[in-house]
């Protein structure tokens, strides 16, 4: 029986697009179970002084360049450089709470996904937020009511503060046993891992 | 025919370790031709005001795990985590400008990080130069010279600013055509790239 696995993520991350597009395929072939963590990894940085794409960057514009290539590869043609980084991350993780908990966080995280890398919306706009609701025939108005109550904030930041405790400081992280395993590079070894006896 | 491949360095990156010891097997696999770039990656940090694995961070403890984990996939047992930062990465940088002239860069680079991984000796540091180019035979008294001389000096700032001008901004880096490939991660698709028609 393969162990279950955790996919800690932010819906701010570039490189969580990849993921979220093969995610639910190979941990089904794998015959993996996984949960959705979202959390605060902007708090995290900003904790650490620190910015993984500052804007003009030479590794700013290879993260494009890298993402693109391997977009490609899965047959997504993403419309790069998305904006970014994003305003309000924060609303479109706590919407993934709301929507985990009814059994929708991957369809929500697609949809965000969407939203930004072909359509052009930041996560956590006003735009992003209504178009990427509406397209699961979801209410936006009764979902930011549920994502902006205080429980759903109190449970991200207790997310977050899980995910400082663990050591999580990258999107995506999975987490299999003990054992952290960052970038959507990782994904075959950490369902391994998930396998192993 | 392939494209030729160039191997941006510095002898002082982690993650590098891996490359070094696996990419004169792969890329005669592939059939590619492959040039040593050494630079002062620490320079562009320095620049750029970052550091990608400050002491006591989550992401340096999850990088020395990530690196035991695919160095026992390879076979090597290094001794983990090794010293870190290293004090004088820049002179094992310019060692490697020698040896590479002298048609021995692989060995060179392949040797530090033995007494770097393997015997706890940081690259650039008096026992690690000593033993390292002893290991090979060469004389290192008569390497630390040319290594320390003015022309040696200026060609290895000419490669960080090469390095600076391409958008090399991390280490390994392989570059084909104008494609940068980042990471030991990528090197099956830089090889891919150089033999693409």
């Amino acid at each position: 029986m393969p162990q279950p696995m955790e996919f800690w993520f932010t819906a701010g991350s570039t490189y969580t697009y990849l993921t979220v597009n093969r995610l639910e395929a190979a941990a089904a072939d794998a015959g993996v179970a996984f949960s959705m963590r979202p959390f605060n990894l902007g708090l995290l940085f900003r904790e650490a002084g620190y910015w993984p794409f500052p804007e003009g960057a030479a590794k700013t514009a290879y993260m494009w360049r890298d993402i693109a290539r391997r977009a490609a590869r899965q047959g997504l043609q993403p419309r790069l450089p998305a904006p970014y980084p994003a305003p309000d991350v924060a609303l479109a993780n706590r919407i993934a709470l709301v929507m985990i908990a009814e059994g929708r966080g991957m369809e929500w995280l697609k949809s965000s996904y969407r939203e930004w890398f072909e359509n052009g919306h930041a996560p956590g706009t006003d735009t992003a937020v209504e178009r990427g609701l509406r397209a699961l025939g979801a209410d936006p108005a009764a979902v930011l009511a549920r994502a902006n109550a205080p429980e759903t904030q109190a449970a991200f930041d207790a997310a977050t503060a899980e995910a400082r405790r663990l050591g999580v400081f990258g999107s995506p992280m999975l987490r299999v046993r003990e054992e952290l395993f960052w970038g959507d590079d990782r994904l075959e070894d950490a369902l391994a891992e998930a396998r192993r006896d």
